[in-house]
């Protein structure tokens, strides 16, 4: 029955690449906590980097500076 | 001043639905806990089948083998 | 499958309030969207009146201001 | 080592506009509570008006109304 | 840079769990989609079973039902 | 009408503190978005040193190792 919410900036994640993240966190769920990978919720949000912020400035402007 | 998330797959959901939500969400808050409408938020996602998982696969992979 | 989240603030909501509640909360979305009510995930938080800000102040300043 | 996240209605927020928004927040949370700027993170979410309901109406709904 | 939100039912998660789960989660998104470890954040939120329903009723009333 | 969802490791924030930030937040989003203060919603959510991880491990065990 867990809810998992993944949040990763928006930089051409595909259909497998979210296929596969989905399969294996629910997995996990299951092996690690014995959770019933039926009722395992896993919603992934895809963040433009103008609206995700660290260190006090956008991933956007991070990757123009090269870090 | 209730905050409600409403989280669905984004497969059509028209205005009036959206409209006609938010007012029954509201009216049922006001009516079993007698909160305020004026200050009930409710916000609605609207999220990709590609990015919503259950039982391990995604809502597009149930969708194509019929679930 | 849809998810919800409610956020009140915490001031005594009984046992039977909750279950009313989720109750009220996944006819709706049966009743308006169609959506299957033995997947519909509601999730409660019950938020400090400390902890909960509106109007720039916290709900326990409104609450003795008599708001 | 925060992680704030904001929502607000999707109505023309320029990137100028979210980079001071994440720089404000980030400082706050410095000044005010000592966090490390670093590793504190700030996710903007702009919200379509006809998902964000308000006294158990649409913001586009409101809108119109001229509120 | 990751934001994972992992919500369980509050039924005795030891330490030693939530650690292996937050190691297990980080260590998925670094091996499946090349993200670096350091700013994976995981925030493990434990839900009463009173607030948390599905299929319309608490888990409590389920785990009284034997489901 | 923003939402404003703040989350810190739960580390003896006084009632004080969670004033001045949620006044603090609510101000911000005034001057720089031009948001009416009135609407603006903040919830602090104080997150136990065991539930959050970053770089793969529980806060707690970070705080023991001194980092």
């Amino acid at each position: 029955m867990p809810y998992v919410n993944i949040k990763v900036t928006k930089e051409g994640l595909t259909k497998e690449k979210k296929s596969a993240l989905i399969k294996g966190v629910t997995e996990l769920l299951q092996n690690q906590l014995g959770k019933n990978p039926q009722t395992t919720v896993v919603i992934i949000d895809e963040v433009d980097t103008d609206n995700w912020g660290i260190g006090g400035e956008t991933v956007t402007e991070r990757r123009k500076r090269g870090s």
